[in-house]
């Protein structure tokens, strides 16, 4: 597939942070940042943006906040066409966190959000793109939102926010290939002057095959990170999401390098990828947030049946009604 | 999805059976017989028939042969409605080694072919049917096909063999979804009065996907092995497959528990899934019998950009000429 609007955009450390609360190396971020580089990778998010006076920077690593002294750390005098950027939630960033771009060597900022927040959502990235950064809109958790309100959302995006591209974020890795080609032409429809963004997950080892489908009806903007990497099952895995963009910008002999160097050894101290606790999640639609719990129990991580009974269970529909 | 013409191959043993040499005790492979009966799989490949002339079963299991016997001892007195039954190799069986169907506890036999022995493969399937079995042909190597000799094979097929199913099989994990659509709608347009099948390998993460794309395009027979078992990147995982398919015959549940029981720690001992190396040869379109020697060379098992470089070299290239 070569066409030449599309984009990919990195997301190793951001999502691959919410494993180990960001504690990653300056050292390994940089050599993360010098693969993608070399690989030909078009946006790199670095981490998330985030208050200080509300995390606590004992608990969490760098790229949590991922300020600018910091990114200069990684990049140093390496010239590099890759643009970088950073992530902000809703209500966790305070407007002195975002120094003007010129300032800054970040070039675009994406704001995270669920369908309900759509309007703080606009509000913060209009304030960014007023500081000069390239802004982006990623809506969380799409696959419990209705049509009616994610239409409604979109629309107002498209009226009031000058992002680049809105992107669908299958946060519970849930959705399957007709559930794509519908969100994608929902997109597209309600946002004619935006591109359309793709964020899967894992889940059900769908997240590179989701990303493909999001691809064939439109999508431009393609998250993915290396080996896959991100909270539970992981994501779209960077080298075969380059290895099927057959623009002969990228390369994947850098991806497949540090994937060797830093990721195997990664992988053997935290743990992300496909495993029955995430699939399970997955094929109900829900926040991963029980199977992690899951597999930090030492006892019960493997239990998937008795897992499976429990999230089935009338007792845990009922809480839900 | 939930069509009723939809029926589920099991072939856990089988397949999985080409990383160990079908070492897998008769115990196993009845936990897994009666995990698959329990979750409502319409069939289950047992193993290999083949010919105890060719292969010393000294060196390898009871389930390269498949004997009636050792199926007898793993079915015991259990009643199931899932069928059972053998894939045989063109040339790897004599006749006597198939006894007639109302001898033996198998319902089925699978023949297995490259699209160039198609003549061969009809005849043993004739000869199988003729012996009172259902009957199938797998038609392996399918992205090395061209379309031409494929629809010849597939009308010859159509006109000359009762089977009840052809089967697409990716054999390299190399197919993308729009490939699956196209390969499908060759093998329905020339097998009018057959079902189709598809067989997937998960090089690139694509096997489950691939599968959902056969079956939106039509493909009724579908393979999947427990927790994606099977030779380098395995197969399509039978708790996706199940879980997609919205048929209340089928039961999760038991699928899970014997992951849980059988297959995690099976997974301690022989290797398979998605690794670099068969992401590789599945991205070039290769078979995966170098990923697999290089998995099993201590030294450099997980040396992944230098296995690029050479798998991509000119000479590499060259050598295929």
């Amino acid at each position: 597939m070569y066409r030449k609007e599309i984009k990919v955009v990195d997301c190793t450390i951001r999502d691959g942070g919410l494993i180990n609360k960001w504690q990653f190396s300056h050292e390994m971020v940089r050599k993360v940042f010098l693969a993608l580089n070399a690989a030909g990778v078009d946006y790199m998010e670095l981490g998330y943006r985030a208050s200080k006076k509300m995390f606590p920077p004992g608990e969490f690593g760098a790229w949590r906040f991922s300020m600018d002294e910091d990114v200069r750390e990684v990049v140093q005098d390496t010239q590099t066409n890759m643009k970088l950027g950073v992530m902000v939630d809703i209500g966790r960033v305070e407007e002195d966190d975002i120094k003007p771009c010129e300032e800054s060597p970040l070039d675009f900022i994406r704001v995270a959000t669920y369908v309900k927040d759509i309007d703080k959502a606009i509000d913060l990235a209009n304030h960014c793109n007023k500081k000069g950064y390239e802004t982006f809109i990623n809506i969380m958790a799409i696959s419990t939102a209705t049509n009616f309100e994610l239409e409604a959302g979109l629309k107002q995006i498209e009226a009031e926010a000058p992002v680049t591209a809105v992107n669908i974020v299958d946060s519970f890795g849930s959705l399957y290939s007709e559930e794509v080609h519908h969100l994608v032409k929902i997109f597209s429809d309600n946002l004619p002057s935006k591109q359309v963004g793709m964020h899967a997950h894992n889940n059900q080892q769908l997240a590179f095959a989701n990303t493909i489908e999001a691809i064939r009806k439109g999508a431009n903007y393609l998250d993915a990170t290396v080996f896959g990497i991100g909270r539970g099952a992981g994501n779209c895995p960077m080298e075969l999401l380059l290895s099927f963009l057959k623009n002969p910008k990228f390369s994947l002999e850098p991806a497949l390098q540090v994937i060797e160097d830093v990721f195997l050894p990664l992988r053997e101290e935290i743990e992300w990828g496909y495993l029955i606790p995430y699939m399970i999640t997955g094929i109900l639609n829900e926040h991963p947030r029980t199977a992690i719990a899951l597999r930090q129990d030492p006892v019960n991580r493997d239990k998937y049946a008795e897992f499976f009974r429990q999230m089935t269970s009338p007792e845990c529909y009922d809480a839900k009604k």
